[in-house]
């Protein structure tokens, strides 16, 4: 199982010392229809930029220009930690489903 | 973007010397709820094993036990090609997204 194990903790952020436990997400967002390269790359980057206020790690994202569906698989302490940085990054996740198994 | 242009051609099960494009896809299967790691791991082998009769990978697969959905990434000729391999895997996918913007 390919992944699995590989950053079971994280620093949250301002908490030296304090550990909590890692989990793999798959969010989707609808809605993205014509969503561009140009348009993703900048989406994903704002979730970089400030990741590491809830200790999340969004790896990576594909999207489906004509049904509008975006999909991040991201590392993170929980669902609502994801989901705090996709909201102050402006764009929030219909859906996010915790994925503890990955091939 | 990562992986874009990895693999823009592959060549078709049985047909020499014919180079067919590749596509990114993610797709979904619902109503998979208490799935484990070992069933996911045999599905996942069962399309691999046959994956090659209609120019697929099978990359990724993530599985929600608690939602019952399962995501697969792969790169294929087309939805059809990865629907005919899950089809015959015995798993048919509830749906397929062409994703070709991905980070």
């Amino acid at each position: 199982m390919k992944g699995e194990g590989a950053h079971p903790f994280a620093r949250a952020s301002g908490g030296i010392g304090r550990l909590i436990p890692m989990a793999k997400f798959m969010d989707i967002h609808h809605g993205m229809k014509g969503v561009t390269a140009k348009q993703l790359q900048a989406a994903h980057e704002a979730d970089l930029a400030i990741e590491s206020q809830e200790g999340v790690h969004f790896e990576h994202a594909w999207a489906d220009p004509v049904s509008g569906d975006v999909f991040c698989l991201s590392e993170a302490p929980s669902a609502g930690a994801v989901q705090r940085v996709h909201e102050r990054a402006g764009h929030t996740a219909d859906e996010i489903h915790p994925v503890p198994l990955s091939i």
